[in-house]
């Protein structure tokens, strides 16, 4: 198939690689020149034949509000849009109902697969109507890891449930990030423990706990064993708080990935007001020592 | 009544002087010469007439294990140790049975209110037999607050019942103190709030939330209104890390106090290695900028 | 003062009856009429003069949007509306703004008390420009506590601030009295605790914990020692989900007062998802047994 | 090599298996006469010759502080105990200062694998003096799954070392499926996802989150998309406490391994003591209804 790709950073620019690889013509639009096939948004609608597909791979929220209001010009009734970037799944609604208007379909889909995904392919999950998801599943089988598709793809349900299901997904990466750091700081902490990183290497096959995370939790280590030469100091992405929002939501108990989120706010604060708060309690009632 | 009382430091300082206000004679004994009344434990018992009663107020583990040890040989059948200090209440039974083959009855009494109690009282939870507490009651009575004797005072259940009591009391504590220093922040961290001490004094009266504690941050504000010449580093008693234990022995879900503890922790670490870790898996799997 | 009062509910009946006590002229509108004063909205409006002060008491939502549209119709420039609701302080902004077209002024004020603030008082946190807080002090001084206007009252900043102050002041009640109950199961799972309302009632004076929700405890305990009349069934009504939606938003740790959100939410599941998903798990990898 | 068994339940039975077709001689002992390969204890150790190898595989605590009292008279100076239970890391110490009397050599070793060890082996984690774990490294690498040794077998440090790191595995463990757990959850709220299995089965390949204990949870739903034939009531095995318990005595922060295991303390409870405090605490402030 002949795609117009939207957005050549760091995810992109794989993607458009793994698209041409599986031999799709990709016509790929970046507002920066190096990247960028071709010099406008224009130009790279005006390369592509209808009914056009344009996959959209550019930074959440305004930027890609930006885009889906400029395509919805320069595209025409039938065409199809793929949004792939981590749009917050409410996101898409607007963006599906603006484009209908103009005859335009709409699918989203989360992607996972990081630096990785050029060689071992994109985890996919897709939100949208069904006979649209079936007209572009070529790119969707080129871009999914090799093997069963349903091991790489999902069409999770209507609009919005594949940028959902990224979300969870991503809630979920917290959560087995956390856990697996509180794992090591335990090891770390414990004079019997010798050794971690062969601890951690040796869960690598037949234990409960194996999988990919864990193998690169392994790799880091493997060039810094005490991992001594980074700060504990982590962003985030925003898909975590979306999701602790949408456990607000749907009332459901998420003790595990807010705790995770709440650890890289924290890991941010170089002094903690809360806990100063607390501090100043305790030097109330208890004469306690504090530390000014 | 006349008392031994073992232990002046911040505690029983106070309380010699608290029931010796209440007309009760009060041998106290430290081995720091300025504080003691005596110049040994030996002594102080030689000034007691029995049946005599000592009141124990040193540190917690070994120094109150050497105490009971002690006083087992220096006090004879029928004579009765209290044990004020913060000991766990799995030592109380311990306490209990080595002082049961001297003939010498235990009680042990969680005691309540910091560098307070001096004038306001102190909550007192009592465990052990109902009739050995009754004989002591004119010394609970002296140092409990004014008011109704229930309103500061538990027979709690039996050996350890009343140093269980307390280290509950200590870890509902942590979490009262996270919940405020969390709405302290969450007040601080938003632009429209102004004026946050005085939000937190309007409080005081009317509210569901008011309360001690309450008023001892307002306290705090008024010196220091945006807690600047704090910092954010708590150290924590014990108590809290027993009350979690419990949680875990009981298989009581205790999400709020160990969330407290676990905030204590984090608060004392320059750098955390469980973050550390974090970063590391965000830098292997997306490429994602650390801090080094 | 004279002021009109839209909404007598648990809440506005109440109040209106001790802006009475203190001497102000009240009149109150209610759909329902056994509880209103007049017949109508703009009946109300029409028995007051101006610069007219008309309090809302109604359910935060739709219905206080929908209060203010009307008011803003029925009002005249220089009138002033105060939001006494549970509205969300981001509500207040667009209402603020509605209301400045037509020259009405707009003061936004959380108000603590419940069913005891008839004889208490009422903690109020206000929200608005100063010299309109000014104008109703009287109405204020009424509704609050007796003793001093800062221990009931607070001007807590610009418009929203009085609500976001009230909304962390729930967040807060959320964690403390999460942080009792679990001290309550703690102690209820003891055996060695064989008086667990005694124990909670000995905190009443001179103790660290010691607060109106202590006090509530004690006395829910009183009638009902095992709290056996009751199930842990708890909802909750929206104010702490904005809570830990602004600790999200401002990048605030909030495991506390998540954590009291969550076990709330956890209460009203008959059977958890998660947890079925966590048997499932057990069951594959472990044979473990599991409960159908 | 020839090693004696002891304990042929659930885990040793299949182990005995694997060392077999690795071409060891296995000598197992069991209390249940249809799996033991011998009579007694005793005349396992007859049927070994020196220096002996025992390796145990009985429950943890007593059982095994038995097994160990057992051997110590039974086996001699230079013969080697290695225990593959679940115990403790602290029992680790005392089994081998009791042993180290009677001049036998002593290692722990956690074992993971579950069920699935028998084909895919076992991860194992030793702790001991290394010229011991040398000298029986043809057992563990007949257990241990295929591959590079150092992915399957970790020689973690001292004494109980190898029992520690199988505790955090475990703690991990409960951490990670927590956090599946609550991403299931999610997914099943959300209207907009309509076809949840699909979606945790797109994540196999190219995803973040993939995992053994994922491919699990898949396999689960394959036979049952809803998990409607389970109840959402999970045991726990201790391990994750005595991780919470390390966690409190290393002071390292563990919001979400306590989590995890305070949802499997909570997914027990009929109905929880705590929230019927809170649902008494809501009813005496403001009148809330309650459920009876």
């Amino acid at each position: 198939m002949r795609i117009g790709l939207v957005g050549l950073g760091k995810m992109g620019f794989n993607m458009r690689e793994r698209l041409r690889r599986a031999g799709h013509e990709v016509v790929g639009y970046d507002r920066n020149p190096r990247a960028s096939d071709v010099a406008s948004l224009a130009d790279m609608v005006a390369e592509l034949t209808g009914p056009r597909v344009v996959w959209l791979m550019v930074p959440a929220g305004e930027p890609t509000k930006q885009a889906v209001a400029e395509l919805a010009e320069l595209l025409s009734a039938g065409d199809l849009i793929i949004e792939g970037g981590n749009s917050r799944y409410t996101d898409d609604r607007e963006h599906a109902s603006t484009l209908a208007e103009h005859g335009i379909d709409y699918l989203d889909c989360g992607v996972s697969g990081g630096v990785w995904g050029l060689e071992v392919g994109y985890g996919l999950m897709v939100g949208g109507d069904a006979a649209v998801v079936e007209r572009v599943m070529p790119i969707f089988d080129a871009l999914r890891p090799e093997g069963p598709r349903e091991e790489g793809f999902a069409h999770a349900g209507g609009v919005g449930a594949g940028h959902y299901a990224k979300m969870v997904h991503n809630g979920i990466e917290y959560g087995l990030m956390q856990a697996y750091a509180e794992g090591f700081e335990l090891l770390d902490a414990a004079p019997e423990v010798t050794d971690v990183p062969a601890v951690l290497k040796a869960w690598s096959r037949g234990t409960v706990v194996r999988s990919w995370l864990l193998d690169l939790l392994i790799k880091a280590l493997e060039s810094d064993p005490e991992l001594d030469d980074l700060r504990g100091y982590v962003e985030d992405s925003g898909e975590g708080r979306w999701t602790v929002e949408e456990a607000l939501n749907h009332a459901v108990p998420a003790p595990v990935i807010s705790a995770a989120l709440f650890a890289r706010f924290a890991s941010r604060q170089p002094d903690s007001p809360a806990m100063r708060a607390v501090a100043a309690l305790r030097n109330q009632f208890g004469g306690h020592a504090v530390q000014n």
